[in-house]
């Protein structure tokens, strides 16, 4: 296999706020031909900082990706940069300046000059068409490295990752044909995970694990029928853990559930705060499944749902009960088939009783309702966003007859 | 300005779904000073990956810090990464194998040998305390650099950058005393501020933009002087678009304004699906004015709210007097002084004559009710994470008397 590495290019991604998640974008797309990233570099907008990481990582690895830098703005220099490693000069295109400049005439805008140093390619470099974007990127090889420019906009980089990067990659360093497929695990930590693919052969077949709270990625790369018979097998040993063998997120997967058999959910959140909504409604066409939702984050605007004030004065706002009951009223508010409810301290101060950490999630139905208690790592964001997981798993568990995750 | 690069260590990093989030940490501390990173590299889990980007940045900066890879698992690895890259030997630190061999006795566990080498220092090497966790950070020597190396666990991290490194590199780097401010602009583009700004005398001071989807941070760095001069002209210059000189987020502004004013504010979204109520409950303590809200996601929902079903039915679900209606019936609702109401089109199929990136925005209050409508772009992502800014911005702008962002 290739080493390949990733320059990503932009004074933004050294500035603190906007994190680099082209890495995310890189990695899943050459994950799927079996490729993995060997290093990544952030660099800035300058020449000699762009330079001197192309001219290190062309030293060490076959394939030399790299992201941002493309644009037609002074801080734009990745062609000047790639150009100067290269000890090539810049030309420019007539053909790539013709298509600069009918869309600036489409805009009814006379081309400024300074656009047109898009059209400028390093001598030897091949450009790869962007039909998302106006930038084209660029193919050259830097000593013995193939690189590959790539615009920094996610939308222009996936596609052209998609459309063009990958499908050769593949065809150079993977003669036999790459297959990839990602098995999607809720609430089971990579430890679990790996405990219960300990025993299981997967000869020729590269696993990868990738983690975010909550979920698992389990990726399997390889030759289509090795990954065909590994998939089979971390299926059946994951067993009901494992809600996705085709990458699609929880979220859809429960929406998908749903919509299959006639059925809607609604939901209404205090620990959560709206992030349960928020993520049912993220996916496009949510409105098919996804009724609405209360965030009752204030006692009172629990009572106002209907739960008995009695309760909540005897039990408190975390409670099962009171959880239950939210479950139930807000099912039958949004006339959803489904309710699910979240309460819980996501601190920093403890509730009552109640620690940091301390979450019930219920779900009504019309086969009865349920609720479960979970003891959560006691960090605000953490407990916000493992509860989100948990609900939609118990939904996902009960739409599917299977009894709740068990720790 | 010293040069200053960050190495961060871990396969996750490489493997695609886990993003960086440590050069956020590490831009924002040392942002505080004046001091910029200059490259970051993201390197596996492998001895010789990491001496090689030791190597590299020692022989480029005057600063390396690294995140990660210090922990008693044996794909940590910093730790002979840095006795390998300094040509020094590990020696195991007798005080620190009794800091770690007293924590395993408080949970009554003898001790395992394989944890001991959290224990094992460079020869040259300074332990740096960490009473957050277990490993201890290490300052060493390698060549002309000095190189701080940190755990890859935020909390940890964070607290060394603030209690050891960045007043360590301060007393080093920056005699005569680095203060650092931070003002937020809502709704804004970095353009706009950088025109707004252009005019404005700021000597001695560096600025630095930190963009996310409608939220500018302007990071002012320089002596205190230079810098209280500053912060007053560049609050001057951009007026009421500036929501924060502390580096406080929108959410926060908001509720410590309603706090002040015995204000309380419940949600109605439709748009934005629970991700504005998410956003008003992210900090700690948002029960004191958050207090409710409604995600009217189906139409019918939105009747049920109290919203004129005649009203809907003519002028169907995304329009000005439907979301003046749930701003005004979910502030009944929840019995708070300010109702907010999110309509419009994510995307990416149009919704009657809307085209997605269409929104409404209303808000709702003893005051009266206003609605504005926003273009923006057509983005499912970027019109969600938008409106919950512009609902946000609204509020702040009326509890301070402002009239709504004008574009």
């Amino acid at each position: 296999m290739p080493r390949v590495e990733l320059i990503a290019v932009g004074d933004e991604l050294l500035s603190g706020l906007v994190l680099n998640s082209n890495v995310a974008r890189v990695a899943d797309a050459i994950g799927g031909i079996g490729l993995e990233l060997a290093v990544v570099v952030d660099v800035r907008d300058e020449v000699s900082e762009i330079v001197a990481a192309l001219t290190a990582a062309c030293g060490r690895a076959e394939v030399v990706l790299s992201s941002g830098g493309l644009g037609p703005t002074s801080d734009d220099l990745t062609r000047d940069a790639l150009a100067a490693a290269a000890g090539v000069e810049l030309r420019r295109d007539p053909a790539l300046a013709q298509v600069v400049a009918s869309r600036y005439a489409e805009w009814n805008v006379a081309v400024p000059e300074a656009a047109l140093c898009q059209a400028d390619v390093p001598v030897g470099a091949v450009p790869i068409p962007n039909p998302r974007g106006s930038v084209p990127g660029l193919r050259m090889r830097v000593g013995d490295a193939v690189v590959y420019a790539m615009p920094g906009v996610p939308a222009e980089l996936s596609g052209m990752l998609a459309d063009h990067v990958v499908p050769e990659l593949a065809a150079t360093f993977a003669a036999g044909g790459v297959a990839g497929r990602t098995i999607r695990v809720a609430l089971a930590g990579e430890s679990v995970i790996a405990a219960a693919l300990a025993g299981v052969e997967l000869d020729g077949v590269r696993v990868a694990y990738l983690a975010t709270p909550g979920d698992v990625s389990v990726r399997l790369a390889g030759t289509p029928t090795a990954v065909v018979t590994a998939l089979a097998r971390v299926r059946a040993a994951l067993g009901e853990r494992a809600y996705s063998d085709d990458g699609r997120p929880l979220a859809v997967v429960v929406a998908d559930l749903l919509r299959d058999r006639g059925g809607t959910v609604a939901v209404a959140e205090s620990v959560t705060g709206g992030m349960l909504a928020a993520a049912f409604t993220d996916p496009a066409g949510a409105s098919a499944t996804f009724r609405g939702g209360v965030v009752v984050y204030a006692t009172e605007a629990k009572a106002e749902l209907g739960v008995d004030p009695a309760l909540l004065a005897r039990r408190g706002p975390v409670d099962a009960e009171v959880t239950l009951a939210l479950a139930e009223r807000v099912r039958e508010r949004f006339a959803a088939t489904h309710g699910l409810a979240t309460t819980g301290v996501a601190g920093p101060d403890p509730v009552g009783d109640y620690q940091p950490g301390a979450v019930y999630v219920a779900i009504a139905s019309a086969a009865g309702s349920e609720v479960v208690r979970r003891t959560l790592p006691p960090r605000r964001d953490l407990v916000r966003a493992l509860t989100v997981v948990h609900a939609m798993d118990l939904l996902r568990r009960q739409l599917l007859g299977l009894r709740p995750y068990q720790g």
